[in-house]
């Protein structure tokens, strides 16, 4: 979804409002929704097939094509147990619990099958793919979004990596503040900025921060170290820049 | 889903209310659904291309596998759109819309597709697959559902070629009937008899009976004129015979 942009179940039910239909519209948006990503899934394959590769190497691509699939839908599944689940969970494990939903959600599919795609369509040994992943993953794999988070991700109760870090050193009061915050569709910019203090009192902000220099790290080195010639190992550079800087 | 279980969305719902986790349950159902909707469309894929057939059978296979994806999903659609605007285009062209559902979302899902499918693996030539063609949306091409409807589609405001045909030939008091009864869902034994009797009176299940016995004609000429060799023509009787017989 581009941000401006409603989401499609929205244009469905809109259309459905439009026209003067029977029948509930948010039904009608969320069963054109699910129509249309199913279509979207089912021509990404067909896109894939169709994209002009040597059939070897079409049969290799698809092989991490399937397995990117199927990882992003588990992540999508993981991340609904954790929103639903970490309340009652606790904090402890839930920085390992975000850091596995943020993998498989967003870092495999975002940037580590991506490449894998690409270095397996263009013949790549397994030693450069074992190095696509580990960079690939450390680039991305903490903590999706740097920075302050944005009011609505804290009124959507949204359980970040930087929540669960905020979390697991909170002290009593800290807690409660959250408890009683998080995920509050009211929450006015005071709320926020209690939040945000909870955020950075804790240390979250600062441990997540250290995290992400020294997953830059590891990507700059694992780079570095890996069989690549330019543009590639220049491109790889400035998508470490793009992917860790705050957004502020 | 099969009769008695569950359906998806219900289960992940009954899981969350079992666990008492946060957030609303039938939202925790509805995108568990989806996404092991998602799951099983992928897979399908990866089950046909790994069946074991010959490569060059499973290029031919994928080109009608890929068809009856999105024709699905399309007819899925047409069907919606049907429900929700039904009423409001009137009952001119509401048989030939009907028909048009049943055709792109059961009839080449349920029997063209299968064939061609399975003749397309195996080899067969343009006359044969184009004989599995009108077999198939002869067989199956009306009226789905033969019979009376049960109650529970007349409560949920099904418009089927059945009730298209009614609401075609209706006087403005049996369409009056259709209008305060069809939807219902608190319809009780009284409207369902009173809907029926409509059906009846309208002629419309002598006529649906009338298209059914036309179209079994189409098939069976089909299958005796077209290549086929046993048990495969038997077979395919048989399809004729299970998929016309009154569930009544």
């Amino acid at each position: 979804v581009r941000r401006g942009q409603p989401a499609a179940h929205r244009r469905f039910e809109a259309m459905h409002a439009q026209a003067g239909w029977a029948g509930s519209g948010s039904r009608f948006g969320l069963a054109g929704a699910v129509l249309a990503g199913d279509l979207c899934l089912s021509w990404s394959d067909e896109l894939f097939a169709r994209a002009g590769f040597a059939p070897d190497a079409v049969q290799r691509g698809r092989t991490v094509f399937n397995t990117m699939r199927t990882q992003l839908m588990g992540g999508q599944y993981l991340d609904m147990l954790e929103q639903a689940s970490c309340a009652q969970q606790g904090p402890a494990g839930a920085v390992e619990r975000a850091r596995r939903v943020v993998r498989f959600k967003s870092a495999k599919y975002s940037i580590e099958h991506p490449l894998l795609l690409g270095g397996s369509l263009a013949g790549a040994d397994e030693a450069l793919l074992a190095d696509y992943s580990t960079f690939g993953l450390a680039v991305f794999g903490d903590p999706g979004e740097t920075g302050k988070p944005a009011g609505d991700d804290l009124r959507e109760g949204k359980r970040t990596v930087l929540m669960a870090y905020a979390v697991a050193s909170a002290t009593t009061e800290q807690a409660a503040v959250v408890e009683r915050l998080l995920g509050d569709p009211a929450l006015d910019s005071a709320g926020v900025e209690q939040l945000r203090e909870v955020l950075v009192d804790t240390g979250a902000l600062a441990g997540v921060e250290a995290l992400i220099a020294e997953q830059v790290d590891v990507a700059c080195q694992t780079l570095d170290a890996a069989a690549l010639t330019e543009p590639a190992r220049a491109a790889l550079h400035e998508l470490v820049v793009a992917a860790t800087t705050r957004r502020s």
